[in-house]
């Protein structure tokens, strides 16, 4: 194929978004001519004060929550590491018992693994072959001394999506009138395509980016319901109510709620758009490549995601091949830094490690179409069946 | 005056400055065009990956350090808790004792106080009347259990330029064949005019911000010197080589890199520039003032930087006649979210009271001509005038 006729076909929405023409031109003003410090007591600084304020305000509408309890980060790694480390060391006092899944960001796991080498305890919860967190797991695992519990919303990399006003109204029953245990939600995934009001989750926190929503890297936001204690983790002028320091960053911050905004206002027009595509997808795949498998929830799954393991061979030499069609995929969670290898969350799944290593993400976006999930229907098979000609495994 | 004849004079550069059109300009293609998530091993990916590696290589020239000495941050307030934090818990067996100084940065002094808290003992070196910090003082402070010390390089209130170099050797002297002490300076208000070669300066690690030499907000780096140890603050994907987790913020990292080097390859033209105008109203300001004085030291001192104090008034009300002139000046610190009252800085130069509460910096960026110095100087006598006449000192 000449490089002139490529048809590129970008499927790793799920690691990263564009920023949309219309976010980035609600960012723009502000990054030379409303650029003042919004703590600056003189006009220029109160100009960029309203800024900050108006964002604010979309975002509370938004997620129906109060405008205090919305703290602007710098994504979703950060709001998760804030949350989960804050919270723990608030209630510290009260209990040192949190729990989670074993199919988180590693932006809530490794956060975890230091609260455990600090002398918390944390419980890892299974989940079910399909990816899901059973609410009375939950339940059988809360104990009179756990002070926090954390389940991602939708999961990154196969899709699936949690039980989480179950989870939610679980966790305030056993809490009754005391002010633990805490359950937090990492969304960063779920923004684009589900409801996020916190009413209706019930949730006492929540970790967006607007890095995954079309929306500015370095951007997001972490929810924090009034009342619910959490220690800030960068210190020094007192920004976002005192839970985040450092000048406030009112292009992300303006480009964060736009893109919020776009999302929730097309996300039903887009859910019902994708829905068909990512079943086509799923249903070409599972018809034409023999032992291929769905990794997630055929139901309870992302409008976006499709995650596949082709029996006997290995992820990474897909993803090559992919890319040399000119087609972008991702082995599980593609931000991992570079570091390829087995997905700790395919890994949860409880499968054979022949199916294990050859996970592989197909995640739509905006831009994408019939004719990229053809294109796909279309080399997929091929790099299949190629590769099993050589697999490791010998098995086919 | 009517609105239309207005002139505006922002002189709050040292709060933020704007983004230079070149650095935005730089920005641009990262936000929607390549846009793709670095650690991703697709051509998108790739792509975005080289990006990020040479912004960082053209940090690392400047610097003159290795690359993977740098670590990209969302700024200035993170970077200096990142390394306060992490380098105070990475030393912690080899001892708890620290040194810094009374006039650092809210994002020093807080980290500090939350490490007391913790059980660390934290030396807070007076200042000299001019605000300069004694490399003696160091020294007599260096103890066998010291394992970190923390100087601003320049003042961002009152522009004082620590002798960062002195202290480095003195330090490197104590520390012999031993890992630590090891020296951190905030370089935040140092990048615009200074040489910040972490050769020449000798100091194992360093915060630099974007949002303060015209880059991106939400943007900056710390350099941590091999071999130094830092336990990293925001833990995931393990990105910045594990120091800063969270996807790489491509446009931002472009924009800082482009930022430094603007800034330091017309740095000496435009202190040269700058050193004339600041002179012309600090002597301005003392001629036709009566008890003015100057805040820090003349020599050592920032090009762009004028802090004075006025007998007897408030500087809130100082700030708000300027901004009804049009004129963009601060009480010390605006980066500490909108309060108002003594600076911490001002109050350590050991001032008597009616002095200290009345402490206006003026900070000149690269917009400031003569035109704005004598607009100051043709408004700032008359409110201080006025002022005086309905002071709560009642003493002239």
């Amino acid at each position: 194929m000449r490089k002139a006729d490529k048809h590129l076909v970008y499927l790793d929405n799920a690691a990263a978004t564009p920023v949309d023409p219309r976010v980035l031109k609600a960012m723009y003003p502000y990054f030379s001519e409303v650029f003042a410090n919004p703590s600056a007591v003189h006009q220029f600084g109160q100009k960029a004060r309203r800024v900050v304020d108006g964002a604010r305000e979309s975002v509370s509408e938004i997620l129906e929550c109060g405008r205090r309890e919305i703290v602007f980060t710098s994504g979703g790694t950060e709001g998760n590491n804030l949350f989960i480390l804050g919270a723990a060391h608030a209630y510290k006092k009260n209990g040192q018992h949190i729990i989670t899944t074993k199919i988180e960001h590693d932006s809530v796991l490794k956060p975890m693994m230091r609260l455990e080498a600090e002398g918390f305890e944390v419980t890892y919860l299974d989940v079910a072959e399909n990816g899901l967190v059973k609410a009375d797991s939950v339940k059988a695992a809360l104990r009179d001394d756990t002070i926090l519990i954390s389940v991602m919303y939708a999961n990154n990399e196969i899709g699936t999506i949690q039980p989480i006003a179950e989870i939610a109204e679980i966790i305030k029953k056993r809490r009754g009138k005391k002010e633990y245990p805490v359950f937090h939600a990492d969304a960063c995934q779920a923004a684009q395509y589900l409801n996020i009001s916190v009413r209706k989750s019930g949730v006492d926190a929540m970790t967006l980016n607007g890095g995954k929503i079309y929306g500015p890297k370095g951007s997001g936001v972490l929810f924090i319901k009034e009342g619910v204690q959490c220690l800030p983790q960068i210190l020094g002028g007192g920004q976002e109510y005192g839970m985040r320091s450092g000048t406030e960053n009112a292009p992300a911050i303006v480009g964060f709620a736009r893109a919020l905004e776009i999302a929730q206002s097309e996300r039903v027009a887009e859910v019902h758009r994708l829905v068909p595509l990512r079943n086509w997808l799923i249903e070409g795949v599972l018809r034409v490549i023999p032992k291929a498998r769905l990794n997630g929830d055929k139901k309870m799954r992302l409008p976006n995601n499709a995650n596949f393991s082709f029996y006997g061979i290995e992820g990474e030499t897909i993803l090559m091949k992919l890319d040399l069609c000119g087609i972008a995929a991702s082995a599980g969670s593609a931000c991992s830094a570079g570091i390829i290898g087995q997905s700790h969350v395919i890994g949860a799944l409880g499968s054979p490690e022949e199916w294990t290593h050859s996970a592989t993400r197909f995640s739509f976006g905006r831009g994408t179409t019939i004719k990229d999930v053809n294109f796909v229907l279309e080399r997929l098979p091929q790099i299949i069946k190629e590769l099993r000609e050589i697999s490791p495994f010998g098995v086919l």
